[in-house]
Protein backbone atom coordinates (compact mmCIF):
# COMPACT_ATOMS: atom_id res chain seq x y z
CA UNK A 1 0.00 0.00 0.00
CA UNK A 2 3.23 2.64 1.02
CA UNK A 3 3.39 2.59 -2.93
CA UNK A 4 -0.19 3.34 -4.26
CA UNK A 5 -1.37 5.72 -1.48
CA UNK A 6 0.71 8.14 -0.71
CA UNK A 7 1.69 9.81 2.29
CA UNK A 8 1.67 14.14 2.86
CA UNK A 9 5.49 14.01 4.80
CA UNK A 10 4.33 16.74 7.27
CA UNK A 11 6.29 16.98 10.72
CA UNK A 12 4.28 16.01 13.68
CA UNK A 13 4.53 19.61 15.20
CA UNK A 14 3.40 20.96 11.36
CA UNK A 15 0.03 18.91 11.09
CA UNK A 16 -2.07 21.35 13.37
CA UNK A 17 -0.91 23.89 11.18
CA UNK A 18 -0.74 22.60 8.02
CA UNK A 19 -4.42 21.60 8.46
CA UNK A 20 -5.87 25.15 9.28
CA UNK A 21 -3.72 26.16 6.10
CA UNK A 22 -6.37 23.61 4.33
CA UNK A 23 -9.41 24.48 6.16
CA UNK A 24 -8.91 28.18 5.22
CA UNK A 25 -7.95 27.23 1.59
CA UNK A 26 -11.18 25.28 0.92
CA UNK A 27 -13.12 27.86 2.94
CA UNK A 28 -11.95 30.39 0.63
CA UNK A 29 -12.97 28.43 -2.59
CA UNK A 30 -16.36 27.99 -0.75
CA UNK A 31 -16.31 31.63 -1.18
CA UNK A 32 -16.80 31.52 3.08
CA UNK A 33 -15.59 34.73 4.61
CA UNK A 34 -15.48 34.61 8.52
CA UNK A 35 -15.25 37.50 10.83
CA UNK A 36 -11.57 38.29 12.56
CA UNK A 37 -12.81 36.88 16.00
CA UNK A 38 -15.10 34.63 14.99
CA UNK A 39 -12.59 32.43 12.39
CA UNK A 40 -10.19 30.48 14.99
CA UNK A 41 -13.40 29.39 16.95
CA UNK A 42 -14.98 27.90 13.24
CA UNK A 43 -11.96 26.68 11.73
CA UNK A 44 -11.07 24.69 15.29
CA UNK A 45 -14.59 23.35 15.27
CA UNK A 46 -14.33 22.09 11.64
CA UNK A 47 -10.87 20.77 12.41
CA UNK A 48 -12.16 18.45 15.20
CA UNK A 49 -14.72 17.22 12.80
CA UNK A 50 -13.85 17.65 9.17
CA UNK A 51 -17.38 18.93 9.16
CA UNK A 52 -17.71 22.53 7.26
CA UNK A 53 -21.28 22.98 8.30
CA UNK A 54 -20.01 24.28 10.82
CA UNK A 55 -19.05 27.69 8.89
CA UNK A 56 -22.64 28.29 8.84
CA UNK A 57 -24.25 26.89 12.17
CA UNK A 58 -21.92 28.34 14.69
CA UNK A 59 -23.76 31.38 16.04
CA UNK A 60 -22.16 34.67 18.50
CA UNK A 61 -23.82 36.71 19.96
CA UNK A 62 -22.24 40.50 19.70
CA UNK A 63 -18.66 40.05 21.20
CA UNK A 64 -18.89 36.59 21.97
CA UNK A 65 -14.99 35.71 21.46
CA UNK A 66 -13.26 38.70 23.18
CA UNK A 67 -15.69 38.22 25.97
CA UNK A 68 -14.87 34.78 26.46
CA UNK A 69 -11.28 35.33 26.36
CA UNK A 70 -11.26 37.82 28.78
CA UNK A 71 -13.56 35.53 31.34
CA UNK A 72 -10.13 32.77 30.64
CA UNK A 73 -7.47 35.50 31.51
CA UNK A 74 -9.66 36.43 34.84
CA UNK A 75 -9.17 32.90 35.86
CA UNK A 76 -12.71 32.12 34.53
CA UNK A 77 -14.42 28.58 35.96
CA UNK A 78 -15.32 26.45 33.11
CA UNK A 79 -18.14 23.82 33.25
CA UNK A 80 -18.44 21.20 30.93
CA UNK A 81 -21.88 18.65 30.99
CA UNK A 82 -19.40 15.70 30.14
CA UNK A 83 -16.16 13.94 30.98
CA UNK A 84 -15.42 13.79 27.37
CA UNK A 85 -15.42 18.03 27.15
CA UNK A 86 -13.23 18.06 30.41
CA UNK A 87 -10.65 15.53 28.59
CA UNK A 88 -10.35 17.86 25.70
CA UNK A 89 -9.81 21.09 27.19
CA UNK A 90 -6.10 21.91 27.19
CA UNK A 91 -5.79 21.74 31.40
CA UNK A 92 -2.22 23.14 30.80
CA UNK A 93 -3.28 26.16 28.99
CA UNK A 94 -6.29 26.58 31.45
CA UNK A 95 -4.32 26.30 35.02
CA UNK A 96 -1.65 28.81 33.11
CA UNK A 97 -4.36 31.22 33.39
CA UNK A 98 -5.90 30.19 36.68
CA UNK A 99 -8.55 28.47 35.15
CA UNK A 100 -10.40 25.74 36.69
CA UNK A 101 -12.10 22.98 34.34
CA UNK A 102 -14.80 21.15 36.32
CA UNK A 103 -17.37 18.60 35.15
CA UNK A 104 -20.21 16.97 37.57
CA UNK A 105 -21.55 14.30 35.92
CA UNK A 106 -19.89 11.94 37.91
CA UNK A 107 -20.91 13.61 41.43
CA UNK A 108 -22.77 11.36 43.81
CA UNK A 109 -24.81 14.66 44.94
CA UNK A 110 -25.40 15.41 41.24
CA UNK A 111 -26.76 11.63 40.62
CA UNK A 112 -28.84 11.54 43.79
CA UNK A 113 -30.28 15.63 43.21
CA UNK A 114 -30.91 14.11 39.21
CA UNK A 115 -33.28 10.81 40.87
CA UNK A 116 -34.89 12.99 43.37
CA UNK A 117 -36.23 15.46 40.59
CA UNK A 118 -36.63 13.63 37.67
CA UNK A 119 -34.49 15.61 35.69
CA UNK A 120 -31.10 14.22 33.97
CA UNK A 121 -28.12 14.67 35.93
CA UNK A 122 -26.57 16.99 33.38
CA UNK A 123 -29.18 19.52 34.19
CA UNK A 124 -28.46 18.84 38.22
CA UNK A 125 -25.09 19.53 37.19
CA UNK A 126 -25.96 22.79 36.03
CA UNK A 127 -27.80 23.42 39.39
CA UNK A 128 -24.75 22.33 41.75
CA UNK A 129 -22.68 24.74 39.19
CA UNK A 130 -25.04 27.94 39.78
CA UNK A 131 -25.02 27.15 43.02
CA UNK A 132 -21.17 26.84 43.91
CA UNK A 133 -20.11 29.72 41.38
CA UNK A 134 -23.39 31.61 40.47
CA UNK A 135 -24.30 34.93 41.41
CA UNK A 136 -20.62 36.30 39.52
CA UNK A 137 -21.34 39.76 38.30
CA UNK A 138 -19.85 40.30 34.98
CA UNK A 139 -17.28 43.46 34.24
CA UNK A 140 -20.60 45.12 32.04
CA UNK A 141 -22.40 44.49 35.51
CA UNK A 142 -20.36 46.34 37.34
CA UNK A 143 -20.33 48.83 34.73
CA UNK A 144 -24.33 49.13 34.94
CA UNK A 145 -24.22 49.67 38.76
CA UNK A 146 -22.65 52.94 38.72
CA UNK A 147 -20.05 53.06 41.27
CA UNK A 148 -22.40 50.92 43.64
CA UNK A 149 -20.34 49.02 45.85
CA UNK A 150 -20.39 45.63 45.45
CA UNK A 151 -21.15 42.70 47.75
CA UNK A 152 -17.37 41.49 48.07
CA UNK A 153 -18.04 38.09 49.06
CA UNK A 154 -21.38 38.01 46.67
CA UNK A 155 -19.67 39.73 43.97
CA UNK A 156 -16.39 40.22 43.73
CA UNK A 157 -14.65 36.92 45.06
CA UNK A 158 -16.29 34.55 42.84
CA UNK A 159 -14.33 34.29 39.07
CA UNK A 160 -16.49 34.66 35.84
CA UNK A 161 -18.29 31.18 34.23
CA UNK A 162 -18.17 29.79 31.03
CA UNK A 163 -20.77 27.10 30.58
CA UNK A 164 -19.27 24.24 27.49
CA UNK A 165 -22.38 22.28 26.88
CA UNK A 166 -21.61 19.83 24.51
CA UNK A 167 -24.04 17.04 25.00
CA UNK A 168 -27.24 17.66 27.04
CA UNK A 169 -29.82 19.86 26.22
CA UNK A 170 -31.60 19.72 29.57
CA UNK A 171 -28.39 21.77 30.53
CA UNK A 172 -29.04 24.01 28.30
CA UNK A 173 -32.33 24.62 29.19
CA UNK A 174 -31.48 24.23 32.77
CA UNK A 175 -29.35 27.10 32.24
CA UNK A 176 -31.84 29.12 30.73
CA UNK A 177 -33.98 28.89 33.71
CA UNK A 178 -31.15 29.28 36.52
CA UNK A 179 -30.46 32.57 34.68
CA UNK A 180 -34.26 33.29 34.33
CA UNK A 181 -34.95 32.87 37.87
CA UNK A 182 -31.23 35.43 38.79
CA UNK A 183 -29.17 32.26 40.19
CA UNK A 184 -26.79 32.40 37.13
CA UNK A 185 -25.00 34.70 35.00
CA UNK A 186 -22.15 33.19 33.34
CA UNK A 187 -19.61 35.15 31.34
CA UNK A 188 -19.95 32.76 28.37
CA UNK A 189 -22.12 29.82 27.21
CA UNK A 190 -20.66 27.47 24.68
CA UNK A 191 -23.93 25.96 23.55
CA UNK A 192 -23.51 23.12 21.41
CA UNK A 193 -24.92 19.51 22.62
CA UNK A 194 -25.89 17.02 19.36
CA UNK A 195 -28.81 15.07 19.03
CA UNK A 196 -32.60 15.13 17.94
CA UNK A 197 -34.51 15.91 21.19
CA UNK A 198 -35.08 18.85 22.40
CA UNK A 199 -31.43 19.81 21.26
CA UNK A 200 -32.57 22.44 18.29
CA UNK A 201 -35.35 23.92 20.56
CA UNK A 202 -32.44 24.22 23.42
CA UNK A 203 -30.49 26.03 21.46
CA UNK A 204 -33.41 28.74 20.46
CA UNK A 205 -33.67 29.49 23.52
CA UNK A 206 -30.14 30.39 24.35
CA UNK A 207 -29.78 32.58 21.09
CA UNK A 208 -32.97 34.18 22.02
CA UNK A 209 -31.51 35.94 25.07
CA UNK A 210 -30.24 39.10 24.74
CA UNK A 211 -28.21 39.12 28.57
CA UNK A 212 -26.04 36.36 28.04
CA UNK A 213 -22.97 35.78 25.72
CA UNK A 214 -23.46 32.97 23.73
CA UNK A 215 -21.74 30.85 20.96
CA UNK A 216 -24.25 28.17 19.74
CA UNK A 217 -24.24 25.34 16.85
CA UNK A 218 -27.62 26.14 15.64
CA UNK A 219 -29.37 23.09 14.90
CA UNK A 220 -28.62 19.52 15.64
CA UNK A 221 -24.78 19.06 15.40
CA UNK A 222 -22.50 19.65 18.05
CA UNK A 223 -20.76 17.62 20.73
CA UNK A 224 -18.15 16.90 23.60
CA UNK A 225 -15.36 17.43 20.62
CA UNK A 226 -16.81 20.68 19.60
CA UNK A 227 -17.10 22.26 23.11
CA UNK A 228 -13.86 21.84 23.80
CA UNK A 229 -12.69 22.86 20.84
CA UNK A 230 -14.29 25.90 20.94
CA UNK A 231 -12.73 26.14 24.87
CA UNK A 232 -9.67 25.35 23.59
CA UNK A 233 -9.65 28.19 20.59
CA UNK A 234 -10.22 30.98 23.15
CA UNK A 235 -7.90 29.66 25.30
CA UNK A 236 -5.32 29.66 22.56
CA UNK A 237 -5.80 33.27 22.19
CA UNK A 238 -5.30 34.51 25.37
CA UNK A 239 -1.75 34.28 25.05
CA UNK A 240 1.00 32.94 22.58
CA UNK A 241 2.14 29.31 23.41
CA UNK A 242 0.24 25.93 24.52
CA UNK B 1 -39.76 31.72 25.39
CA UNK B 2 -40.91 28.76 26.78
CA UNK B 3 -44.04 29.99 24.85
CA UNK B 4 -42.99 30.34 21.48
CA UNK B 5 -40.71 27.21 21.12
CA UNK B 6 -41.62 23.99 22.14
CA UNK B 7 -39.88 21.37 23.79
CA UNK B 8 -40.57 17.68 23.56
CA UNK B 9 -41.48 15.89 26.88
CA UNK B 10 -39.43 13.21 27.12
CA UNK B 11 -38.65 11.57 30.60
CA UNK B 12 -34.32 11.46 30.77
CA UNK B 13 -34.07 7.43 30.88
CA UNK B 14 -35.95 7.62 27.11
CA UNK B 15 -34.36 10.69 25.70
CA UNK B 16 -31.60 7.76 24.06
CA UNK B 17 -34.62 5.74 22.89
CA UNK B 18 -36.30 8.33 21.54
CA UNK B 19 -33.19 9.52 19.46
CA UNK B 20 -32.66 6.46 17.95
CA UNK B 21 -36.41 6.50 16.65
CA UNK B 22 -35.70 9.18 15.01
CA UNK B 23 -32.62 8.37 13.37
CA UNK B 24 -34.00 5.03 12.36
CA UNK B 25 -37.40 6.94 10.57
CA UNK B 26 -34.63 9.49 9.15
CA UNK B 27 -32.89 6.86 7.78
CA UNK B 28 -35.64 5.27 5.89
CA UNK B 29 -37.13 8.25 4.94
CA UNK B 30 -33.57 8.40 3.16
CA UNK B 31 -34.27 5.27 1.96
CA UNK B 32 -30.80 3.78 3.49
CA UNK B 33 -31.04 -0.02 4.49
CA UNK B 34 -27.98 -0.68 6.94
CA UNK B 35 -27.11 -4.21 7.73
CA UNK B 36 -28.48 -6.05 11.07
CA UNK B 37 -25.02 -6.27 12.59
CA UNK B 38 -23.96 -2.76 11.39
CA UNK B 39 -26.93 -1.13 12.46
CA UNK B 40 -26.28 -0.50 16.01
CA UNK B 41 -22.98 0.71 14.88
CA UNK B 42 -23.74 2.94 12.73
CA UNK B 43 -27.06 4.51 14.66
CA UNK B 44 -24.93 5.22 17.48
CA UNK B 45 -21.98 7.28 15.39
CA UNK B 46 -25.15 9.14 14.06
CA UNK B 47 -26.72 9.93 17.47
CA UNK B 48 -23.03 11.18 19.17
CA UNK B 49 -22.70 13.41 15.92
CA UNK B 50 -26.03 14.31 14.19
CA UNK B 51 -24.36 13.30 10.87
CA UNK B 52 -26.25 11.37 9.01
CA UNK B 53 -22.67 10.83 6.44
CA UNK B 54 -21.76 8.05 8.86
CA UNK B 55 -24.47 5.67 7.25
CA UNK B 56 -22.36 6.28 3.93
CA UNK B 57 -18.79 6.19 5.60
CA UNK B 58 -18.76 3.86 8.28
CA UNK B 59 -16.97 0.68 6.22
CA UNK B 60 -16.81 -2.36 7.54
CA UNK B 61 -14.28 -5.60 6.85
CA UNK B 62 -16.48 -8.88 7.02
CA UNK B 63 -18.15 -9.66 10.17
CA UNK B 64 -15.99 -7.11 11.69
CA UNK B 65 -19.16 -6.18 14.24
CA UNK B 66 -19.20 -9.94 16.13
CA UNK B 67 -15.60 -10.08 16.37
CA UNK B 68 -15.51 -7.11 18.10
CA UNK B 69 -18.49 -7.93 20.32
CA UNK B 70 -16.33 -11.63 20.69
CA UNK B 71 -13.14 -10.00 21.89
CA UNK B 72 -15.24 -7.71 24.25
CA UNK B 73 -16.71 -10.93 25.81
CA UNK B 74 -13.27 -12.41 25.82
CA UNK B 75 -11.93 -9.19 28.03
CA UNK B 76 -10.07 -7.05 25.77
CA UNK B 77 -7.93 -4.57 26.36
CA UNK B 78 -9.17 -1.41 24.04
CA UNK B 79 -6.56 1.29 23.32
CA UNK B 80 -7.59 4.40 22.65
CA UNK B 81 -5.11 6.93 20.89
CA UNK B 82 -7.10 10.38 23.18
CA UNK B 83 -7.74 10.75 26.62
CA UNK B 84 -11.09 11.94 24.88
CA UNK B 85 -12.20 9.01 23.40
CA UNK B 86 -10.88 6.75 26.53
CA UNK B 87 -13.49 9.28 28.49
CA UNK B 88 -16.32 8.72 26.03
CA UNK B 89 -16.03 4.29 26.50
CA UNK B 90 -18.45 2.99 29.16
CA UNK B 91 -16.04 2.03 31.49
CA UNK B 92 -18.25 -0.08 33.72
CA UNK B 93 -19.69 -1.95 31.07
CA UNK B 94 -16.39 -2.04 30.05
CA UNK B 95 -15.47 -3.59 33.54
CA UNK B 96 -18.11 -5.61 33.90
CA UNK B 97 -16.94 -7.76 31.36
CA UNK B 98 -13.20 -7.62 32.85
CA UNK B 99 -12.62 -5.38 29.68
CA UNK B 100 -9.68 -2.61 30.30
CA UNK B 101 -9.60 0.41 28.95
CA UNK B 102 -6.45 2.36 28.23
CA UNK B 103 -4.76 5.48 26.66
CA UNK B 104 -0.74 6.26 26.54
CA UNK B 105 -1.23 9.73 25.76
CA UNK B 106 0.16 11.29 28.88
CA UNK B 107 2.12 8.22 29.56
CA UNK B 108 6.01 10.13 29.84
CA UNK B 109 8.01 7.46 28.65
CA UNK B 110 5.77 7.25 25.31
CA UNK B 111 6.59 11.49 25.26
CA UNK B 112 10.12 10.57 25.59
CA UNK B 113 9.79 7.88 22.54
CA UNK B 114 7.66 10.42 20.35
CA UNK B 115 10.49 13.17 20.83
CA UNK B 116 13.79 10.63 20.41
CA UNK B 117 12.32 9.16 17.19
CA UNK B 118 10.76 12.45 16.24
CA UNK B 119 6.75 10.77 15.44
CA UNK B 120 4.03 11.71 17.19
CA UNK B 121 2.83 10.48 20.35
CA UNK B 122 0.09 8.54 19.08
CA UNK B 123 2.28 6.96 17.57
CA UNK B 124 4.37 5.81 20.22
CA UNK B 125 1.74 5.04 22.22
CA UNK B 126 0.79 2.41 19.71
CA UNK B 127 4.02 1.30 19.81
CA UNK B 128 3.66 0.81 23.29
CA UNK B 129 0.17 -0.90 22.85
CA UNK B 130 2.26 -3.76 20.64
CA UNK B 131 4.77 -3.89 23.27
CA UNK B 132 2.57 -4.70 26.30
CA UNK B 133 -0.46 -5.83 24.71
CA UNK B 134 1.12 -7.68 21.01
CA UNK B 135 1.65 -11.33 19.68
CA UNK B 136 -2.16 -11.75 20.66
CA UNK B 137 -3.44 -14.71 18.29
CA UNK B 138 -7.09 -14.47 18.00
CA UNK B 139 -9.46 -17.01 17.87
CA UNK B 140 -9.17 -17.69 14.13
CA UNK B 141 -5.65 -18.06 14.14
CA UNK B 142 -6.03 -20.66 16.34
CA UNK B 143 -8.47 -22.45 14.13
CA UNK B 144 -6.15 -22.13 11.69
CA UNK B 145 -3.00 -23.98 13.96
CA UNK B 146 -4.87 -26.84 13.30
CA UNK B 147 -4.92 -27.59 17.01
CA UNK B 148 -0.97 -27.46 17.20
CA UNK B 149 -0.59 -26.64 20.87
CA UNK B 150 0.23 -22.94 21.19
CA UNK B 151 2.94 -21.27 23.55
CA UNK B 152 0.78 -20.47 26.76
CA UNK B 153 3.12 -17.04 28.01
CA UNK B 154 2.74 -15.99 24.29
CA UNK B 155 -0.68 -16.53 23.04
CA UNK B 156 -2.59 -17.86 26.08
CA UNK B 157 -2.58 -15.88 28.65
CA UNK B 158 -2.80 -12.21 26.71
CA UNK B 159 -6.36 -11.19 26.00
CA UNK B 160 -7.30 -9.77 22.41
CA UNK B 161 -7.08 -6.10 21.69
CA UNK B 162 -9.19 -3.73 20.37
CA UNK B 163 -7.65 -0.43 18.62
CA UNK B 164 -10.14 2.52 19.00
CA UNK B 165 -8.17 5.38 16.88
CA UNK B 166 -10.22 8.40 16.89
CA UNK B 167 -7.88 11.84 16.28
CA UNK B 168 -4.29 10.59 14.72
CA UNK B 169 -3.98 9.32 11.34
CA UNK B 170 -0.71 8.97 12.55
CA UNK B 171 -1.36 5.98 15.00
CA UNK B 172 -3.23 4.15 12.09
CA UNK B 173 0.14 4.34 10.22
CA UNK B 174 2.42 2.99 12.77
CA UNK B 175 -0.56 0.17 13.40
CA UNK B 176 -0.61 -0.46 9.70
CA UNK B 177 3.32 -1.29 10.34
CA UNK B 178 3.36 -2.61 13.32
CA UNK B 179 1.14 -5.55 11.59
CA UNK B 180 2.90 -5.54 8.76
CA UNK B 181 6.09 -6.70 10.66
CA UNK B 182 4.07 -8.94 12.65
CA UNK B 183 4.34 -7.09 15.91
CA UNK B 184 0.70 -6.89 16.76
CA UNK B 185 -2.30 -8.31 15.62
CA UNK B 186 -5.22 -6.47 17.04
CA UNK B 187 -8.86 -8.41 17.02
CA UNK B 188 -10.36 -5.43 15.93
CA UNK B 189 -9.23 -1.86 14.54
CA UNK B 190 -11.45 0.70 15.02
CA UNK B 191 -9.94 3.57 12.28
CA UNK B 192 -12.12 7.03 12.81
CA UNK B 193 -9.50 9.73 13.27
CA UNK B 194 -10.06 13.08 11.72
CA UNK B 195 -8.81 15.45 9.68
CA UNK B 196 -7.24 16.82 6.72
CA UNK B 197 -3.16 15.56 6.62
CA UNK B 198 -3.17 11.70 5.83
CA UNK B 199 -6.54 11.07 7.63
CA UNK B 200 -7.77 9.39 4.12
CA UNK B 201 -4.46 8.09 3.39
CA UNK B 202 -4.00 6.13 6.63
CA UNK B 203 -7.89 4.77 6.34
CA UNK B 204 -7.25 3.56 3.17
CA UNK B 205 -4.13 1.56 4.54
CA UNK B 206 -6.09 -0.35 7.12
CA UNK B 207 -8.84 -0.83 4.42
CA UNK B 208 -6.19 -2.30 2.20
CA UNK B 209 -5.86 -5.20 4.71
CA UNK B 210 -7.49 -8.65 4.67
CA UNK B 211 -5.83 -10.03 7.90
CA UNK B 212 -7.47 -7.74 10.66
CA UNK B 213 -11.06 -6.81 10.92
CA UNK B 214 -12.13 -2.97 10.57
CA UNK B 215 -14.59 -0.49 11.61
CA UNK B 216 -13.45 2.78 9.43
CA UNK B 217 -14.85 5.71 8.97
CA UNK B 218 -13.84 6.53 5.25
CA UNK B 219 -12.65 10.15 3.91
CA UNK B 220 -12.15 12.98 6.51
CA UNK B 221 -14.30 12.66 9.21
CA UNK B 222 -14.67 10.99 12.51
CA UNK B 223 -13.48 11.75 15.96
CA UNK B 224 -12.77 10.97 19.39
CA UNK B 225 -16.15 10.68 20.14
CA UNK B 226 -17.49 8.85 17.25
CA UNK B 227 -14.53 5.61 18.32
CA UNK B 228 -15.84 5.98 21.87
CA UNK B 229 -19.38 5.32 19.82
CA UNK B 230 -18.40 2.43 18.30
CA UNK B 231 -17.27 0.59 21.39
CA UNK B 232 -19.64 1.51 23.25
CA UNK B 233 -22.32 0.05 20.24
CA UNK B 234 -19.97 -3.31 20.65
CA UNK B 235 -20.06 -3.06 24.14
CA UNK B 236 -23.88 -2.90 24.52
CA UNK B 237 -24.30 -5.65 22.84
CA UNK B 238 -22.49 -7.97 24.78
CA UNK B 239 -25.55 -8.43 27.19
CA UNK B 240 -28.69 -6.45 28.14
CA UNK B 241 -27.88 -3.65 30.51
CA UNK B 242 -25.43 -0.93 30.44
Amino acid sequence: MEETIHLEQVLPEKIEERSFAIIGEELEQMGIHLKPDEELIVKRAIHTTADFDYAANLVFSPDAPSLGIQALKEGAVIVTDTNMAWSGINKRKAESLGCQVVCFMADEEVARAAKEQGCTRAAASMEKAARLFGGVQTAADDDRRDGKPSNDTENQKKPPVIVAVGNAPTALVKLYQLIEEGRFHPALIIGVPVGFVNVVQSKEWIISRTDVPYIVARGRKGGSNVAAAIVNALLYQTSPGR
